[in-house]
């Protein structure tokens, strides 16, 4: 088979750089173009040493036309930039994966409310699919933009679905409590995100509202027909990688009618059939490194009377963000989903 | 003033060697023995270096009577020795603080089923005070024994206590997300404690249940003047020292006729002459390095719509055992509470 | 091609779970068989959550044979274990590579003095082939037995060697300063590996000597063809994986009289071929963090006046243990050195 | 006796902060004005909330003339700040003691070298005390202006002064092997001090030489009376605070001449009446942690044969800069240079 060709926009953050260890192994691709408009002429192996014998490019200038003889290309850019430049690309016949929020929200106001900056292609937006890829698999394979999810958002869409789905929690009072390791942060020089700011510390934050909250009320109002509630508190931890979410939810008579077991079951059949979605016994005890560096999402499940807790983790930037990107890819080009994310996670 | 002269059983675990980095500077404490069966004879700084040219004392077996000889002895050990000495002790004049929880719960049947040892001396639990000091201070001074709360609990009863007492809260759905550091699980070789086990990595534990709880909800119960349902879920997240505790509750009729400023007000105004107990302005991020290495205890609210959110930071091992035990200890000899424990945290 | 049955001991510590995180995708193995006394009948996933999905194996009892059926058994266990089990496996045919100490060091008396137990197997000790793989090609293809090198001794002798071998060093004034993880301690659980000991501190440690000395200078006598003098001081610093030695020598008049181009030159065609020695350019500065969980092992070069630094970084559980054990096996079984280690490492 | 007069210029960063945390304590001390060019207004404790109902200052612009009115004037600036302000301070009676550079290096040619500044005020820095406290103290006593050293330069100056002082090792074969704590770089938003960067790695820098060297050597060479060559690593190591600095040195014909005993009597004699310097016994291994927070400097010694080992730590913050800094101001103003600095380290 042809290799696929591939370009990354904004590769010196932290999602591009892990969708270049990605892609650097995967068998169906051809790295093609990686652009920073700030380090353009530098070897992408000497911004990254892990990268050294594997990946020869340099960064190129964004605007040099390589990035038009791609298949596909990532945005790994704050938001915005894909939006800016995915008309063009689209013209060239490109496949686009975003994985900032342009083509996250449906709703331009709710959009533009909260990223305060106006949408500029809405025509591209209506016909982007959500590439939360276990939920969305039709839309994924057809479509040539795909919006990939927030990394919060990813563990709250799945660990809440099958409840959703089968209308056995109450939507008024949905609490998750998520806990993040510091690279979701992206690799800007700021001061809150130093070594010495957060290591040894644990604080929360977003107080006044964290992006992720309307782009996953939206995908939650859909998964139940009906609006939600959610109070979604994220939190600081000193680790380089890995999410944690703990979803408190009420069972509602529907709920409080199924016995652990049934939900344990539930659970598990629903995500069956997905590689990267495991479903661990009930009240097992999973902890994020168990997935560090794999696109594998963990979740278990606790109750406490009518109260039930679902315990998600995943790395924040593999299933969080590169790896579900390239999942993504993946069906969107017609491979095994997957293709090139065999990983087996670091632990210790 | 003469001095106190101070025991302090099992020296040799975290709590131990905290109490001595408090005492060996207190202006108004002898440190007269310091014991551990198994350390016995060793000098206390060549365990604890951080020590040296401060403690000149060594470990002694705690037989050799020299804890009859003092004012107050501390014990720093597992569940089950401060009942098996306390009685004689008290024989001899000594007043004891037990930083584990053999005096927590006064209900016997409780404590024999969460901690699954008999309890030997009902009579001293009987006349024991829960040393919360800010909530119970006048019966501390009073008390021979004093129970000093876990760390958990303290978080949890001090961020709840001016919604439960003047019945803001429902009393059936109290959710605390707690996240702790590992020194919380003490200086016990065991795997789950490990470097390479829990660093860069969260998870949660206790799912079946955590020996905090029953403290709590008896704490709890008492303000509330009613039954409450706690949910507690801790974490384990990799700093050394530090809890975050989320509190997630939802405002009853009264509470919701409140206004964002009454309640912090009504916060503010019941902690206002607590030098350890510091109310943030509303919607503050309390980050755990704040109170590293000090007994301060800082809190700050936040709401979305019924729902408030107190989050809560201590040191785990200050507020949360050591600095407390001897902010009591002050309390019992009539000293002023913050004598020796005026320290700034240590940030960064 | 048929896969190679692959039997591991002790597959409960951080050296045996990295291996089965190798073999686990290796496309030419098939594991047959993890022993652990302690652990039989455990399924290997359950202590190592990483794994769900990937082994299905349990751990099982080394004595009921089953190593017998491999072609090759990996010894991932305490000194000593090795040599009691590896005559026996030999009878049955079957290859043997020891992560331990007990065939890497020729002298029984040296082996005898540093590890405190007899060496019960001098005939096999006699035909094993030191294992690391680069230095050492010829006899591990043809070896029974592979005695895999300790991690330290793995970044010393790849930094000295081209120095050694064309003679350009005084021999009697090597100093290694070496940083290791706390991995390397293993998962053995004892108070000085403790998350709450060794995090936020450095320490030396070894004052009385490093088994890993006798091995190393045994090796690197044999690359001068005479005897060296080294001075070896391990340090621990808190991060998981990881190892940095910085390998500061004096240049000899043949040193001297070379530029640095030249020393540059020398070391990059040593390892013109090795795929995993990375020879950085002239003066960089490698990162633990740029192999962490790859089988690469990077230097570079500094130079003062006469004294020249070698800086040298690996991870300890991949090059300077698993990953060289998997690099030996791949070699002794004819198939290229890299299958299944093509992994970049994790970065951030 | 009437409190010191305090000021701080650039108290928005670690070294600022931590002279808070010492000076909000101390009991001789009064402070008036914490100068920050771009936080004018803000309250101290909003940046910092571990000063939260101890230091109730906002920042204050530096022209403000607050400054003039003080006793004393800490420096906790970037180089070049304090020799721009430090003439007009002196005119107005104020002494000044600068954390940084300024009036490190006697020799202008060697600071402009280093630090590509010009030196404005030579005359200041011909007066100015090098405030090594311990090695210095009839100098700093009577000094207007003190500079306070490096952080790296204290460690080697007192691990290397008795050796050099009495004669006993090679002057041109002298290597410091150094790791420090990420505080070290400061509280600027650079990505190389990011979390994700640091956390889990070991990394040398200071390849093209350091700026610590030529303060180190200046100093070195005066206590030898003759010159050294000193070949100085500095790494850096994923902890907050700390500096480990392991010191190889060879003996001469002098040093050869004495016992291990010898050896350490000298050290211990040399400091015998230092509170702040702690000689360990001989083949100890001292850890940074044991000095966590604390201005004391611990030190152990090892030999092999003719090399000899100095093992020191200390908290890079404390004895490296802020703790050393108010030393100096205790001999300065006539205190008792340990006023304000009698503290435990935090361990664990």
């Amino acid at each position: 088979m042809q290799k696929i060709k591939v370009g990354i926009v904004g590769g010196t953050g932290y999602t591009g750089v892990e969708l270049l260890r990605l892609l650097s192994l995967h068998p169906n691709v051809e790295l093609v173009a990686i652009t920073s408009r700030t380090e353009a002429g530098l070897p992408v192996a000497q911004m990254f040493p892990n990268l050294r014998g594997l990946v020869d490019l340099c960064f190129t200038d964004p605007k040099d036309g390589a990035l038009n003889t791609c298949d596909v290309v990532f945005f790994a850019t704050p938001h915005g930039v894909a939006m800016a430049q995915t008309p063009e690309l689209l013209k060239h016949g490109v496949k686009v994966i975003d994985l900032a929020a342009d083509f996250r929200i449906a709703d331009i106001a709710v959009f533009e409310q909260w990223y305060k900056i106006p949408h500029t292609c809405p025509e591209v937006l209506a016909e982007a699919a959500y590439g939360l890829t276990e939920l969305n698999r039709d839309a994924v394979k057809k479509a040539r933009v795909v919006a990939n999810p927030g990394c919060y958002p990813t563990t709250m869409q799945l660990g809440l679905y099958p409840l959703l789905k089968n209308k056995l929690i109450q939507l008024d009072n949905i609490i998750a409590d998520c806990k993040s390791g510091v690279s979701g942060a992206g690799r800007k020089a700021e001061v809150g995100s130093l070594f010495s700011e957060v290591a040894d510390s644990v604080k929360a934050y977003g107080v006044a509202g964290h992006r992720h909250s309307p782009e996953t009320v939206a995908q939650l109002n859909q998964f139940a027909g009906d609006n939600v509630h959610l109070i979604f508190t994220p939190h600081l931890v000193p680790m380089i990688r890995g999410m944690f979410s703990t979803l408190y939810v009420h069972l509602n008579d529907n709920g409080r009618a199924l016995s652990n077991a049934q939900l344990q079951a539930l659970f598990e059949s629903q995500y069956a059939n997905e590689f990267f979605v495991d479903v661990m016994p009930w009240g097992a005890q999973p902890e994020t490194r168990s997935v560090r560096g794999s696109n594998i999402l963990r979740m278990a499940l606790q109750r406490h009377g009518d109260l039930l807790i679902v315990l998600v983790v995943q790395d924040n930037l593999v299933k969080g963000a590169a790896g579900q990107a390239v999942q993504n890819m993946n069906l969107m080009f017609g491979l095994s989903e997957t293709t090139g994310l065999n990983i087996v996670s670091l632990m210790p």
